[in-house]
């Protein structure tokens, strides 16, 4: 029996944090509106033999201090020792003050503070693990089952512009003609096959009128709407009814468990949620509560790729539907999160992703394609993406320049309704 | 940034499976005694890269059909694949007829023939993902959080010996007395620091008699006790109640869910299974009905090392205790649950062995040992373990000459006791 000569094994030596800035379109949502800017942070993880691992977070401060203090804890870890990233990232921000880094993801907690800087890191270990075996990442996570994942096109309410700024390329959308045409773009473009929208922005009529829009002109794609906990149980109750049999799935209409959990006894809707259910301890409440049919995973935030599927496992045990979560993102993780859904059997429904807003990109050579609705899992080995040196470093310049340190969706709204408060639900 | 040129994919070319029995001491139990020879199935899964892995699975003749069945089905299948086997061995299995490898592991389904095949196969590409890598197998189910692992000490009521044969080495266990005998020389010998009863052999006080005398004798060690569902709900909450405080863990007193529920309504001591719960559908409904606070994992028959991860974040997430069951194997089962003890964090309890009751192995130089009550994880690659050519043919032909195909403990026990039924509950 023949063993091996060679090493895949390899330590971490080095890591490079690098937050950057990119143009964001102003994308309306239940809190506010999307800033200029939004951040991210680009890791590259060196190791002892050479290698570098890459990975894209959260580029907030809050999440830039927890990736610097877990980095320094982390020289000598072993590629392939995510048991022990996870102990040591949690004893590095042991103190760590709560904070989190999007409003629109459930309640902080330490909990969180640890699992998405531990997804962080993760990704890149996974990265160089597949670069050291020649692997891709889907195939060291127990394989592709496909080879191309659904991603679902995200509908924005949206002014034509920034405030001040020139109109950008992607026009406005803020009533159902507005949105119609904006999907109509976006299938043409990229062929997606499903339909979900933000909503939570206007009152819901008028989102409902969006649905029934999109319903008309698209008659064979399911439809999803979002309104981020923006509505009372009663509100929630008179959309359901008039969606019923529209939707493929309502996401969190209510806020909370409790409140998701009275919206369910009412309806045959399935709902799903990325926001009342964002840490394992919320799983046996929401069970219990029979608050949600359909969890939305996004390894960023639930402790990354193994953590997802663990989620992913739990769901299928339970009987729930798995959908993928977004937020704000670049080629980086696009790819990380189509390996996750090429290995994940139960995710059955498109996924979500913003990159169809971004129009600056980090990886080369360019954003990953979406083509017919779907992206090809990246070839590897690792995640299959290259590092745009240059694009690196003009975002992170514009990152210096922007003076953005945080999301916060609710000042620029501020700027065109002086009396915005952001608090939910508002309808 | 440098990129592999090594190769550590690789596909399966062809598989072996090669029935073995193995001498088994007369070991008492709710269902009858232990035969004299156990049965097991040495699995060699060799690929176009010259590497051979190992697994060993149950060896009764439904198992070896599938096993084979499964076999024909994985030429050309990736060692990294593990999705894909889970879909072949599905597809190649569709039809099989519900069976279970052993009558002390719950219901017999067709999704658990599915699993435990599955498990088969699995180890062994566990052990070639590590051969081909240079990695330990716990290395790659995500590194070792102990690099020992504790083990109990089996305690078994025995006869002297098998009917018609000379005693065997162990000695007679069939009273209090004879178990704190049996106890001391497996704690004297291996290190053990918890001890575990297998009881539903003798009428419930007797068995309270030989904790209390176990409590006694070894002051300092958790204690379990398991009588495999051979009590009524009545005697469960008897036993329960005098033995609260004394146990760490009352393992299957009453059989089902139902009967495990009504009894943890009444007690606090906590309740342990590997019969109520012993495939991922039987998790929900034990969860609502608080039916059991510690699940024994096995990944013989939950589904492999992934499965038995997934069981672990269930457990995890719904805060339920995590053991580890065994039924009678060699080293190469051994190592594999080594391996997934050391990688599973939340596996906080001292896991089961019969190890210590064969005489006879299938790898070289000899059985793993048992030291201070823990396994140290063999060094890899892979499993790390070796098989031993000359003991395996020797194994193979004691196989062929003794006769038995499948496991049956309530013959034997009926040579003794014509009237012997092994119904449950019997007290």
């Amino acid at each position: 029996m023949s063993t091996p000569t060679t090493r895949t094994d390899a330590t971490i030596t080095d890591i490079t944090v690098t937050p950057i800035a990119v143009q964001d379109p102003p994308l309306l949502n239940s809190v506010g509106v999307h800033q200029s800017y939004a951040l991210r942070a680009i890791l590259q993880v060196r190791t002892d033999a050479g290698l570098v691992g890459l990975s894209e977070a959260y580029g907030d401060d809050p999440t830039l201090d927890r990736l610097n203090r877990a980095s320094a804890a982390l020289a000598g870890l072993s590629i392939w020792d995510l048991n022990g990233l996870n102990r040591r990232v949690a004893v590095a921000l042991g103190e760590v003050a709560p904070d989190s880094p999007t409003e629109l993801a459930g309640a902080p907690s330490v909990a969180k503070a640890i699992a998405s800087t531990v997804s962080a890191f993760e990704v890149a270990l996974y990265d160089l693990q597949g670069k050291a075996t020649g692997l891709r990442v889907c195939d060291l996570l127990g394989g592709a089952v496909r080879e191309e994942v659904p991603f679902s096109a995200y509908l924005f309410y949206k002014w034509a512009g920034h405030p001040g700024a020139e109109p950008d390329s992607f026009g406005e959308a803020l009533d159902p003609d507005g949105i119609v045409a904006q999907a109509r773009r976006l299938v043409d473009r990229y062929g997606f096959g499903s339909l979900k929208l933000k909503g939570g922005v206007f009152p819901p009529e008028e989102e409902i009128a969006a649905i029934r829009a999109l319903r008309d002109a698209f008659p064979g794609h399911p439809l999803r709407l979002d309104p981020n906990a923006n509505w009372t149980v009663e509100t929630s109750h008179r959309v359901a009814e008039q969606l019923s049999g529209v939707l493929e799935y309502l996401e969190d209409p209510a806020g909370g468990i409790d409140g998701m959990a009275q919206v369910a006894a009412r309806t045959d809707l399935p709902l799903a949620t990325n926001m009342c259910v964002t840490t394992f301890d919320d799983i046996p409440p929401a069970v219990a509560a029979g608050a949600v049919r359909i969890v939305l995973s996004d390894h960023h935030f639930w402790g990354g790729l193994r953590a997802s599927q663990k989620l992913a496992g739990i769901c299928e045990t339970f009987g729930l539907g798995l959908s993928m979560h977004s937020n704000t993102h670049l080629g980086v993780s696009l790819a990380a999160m189509t390996h996750l859904a090429a290995a994940t059997s139960n995710l059955t429904y498109a996924c979500d992703t913003h990159s169809v807003w971004q129009v600056e990109e980090v990886i080369e050579p360019g954003a990953i394609a979406v083509r017919d609705g779907a992206v090809r899992v990246p070839p590897g080995p690792g995640l299959g993406v290259t590092l745009d040196e240059d694009s690196l470093a003009r975002l992170h310049e514009q990152y210096l320049r922007c003076g953005i340190r945080r999301r916060d969706d609710i000042t620029p709204m501020r700027a065109v309704h002086p009396d915005w408060t952001g608090a939910r639900p508002r309808f």
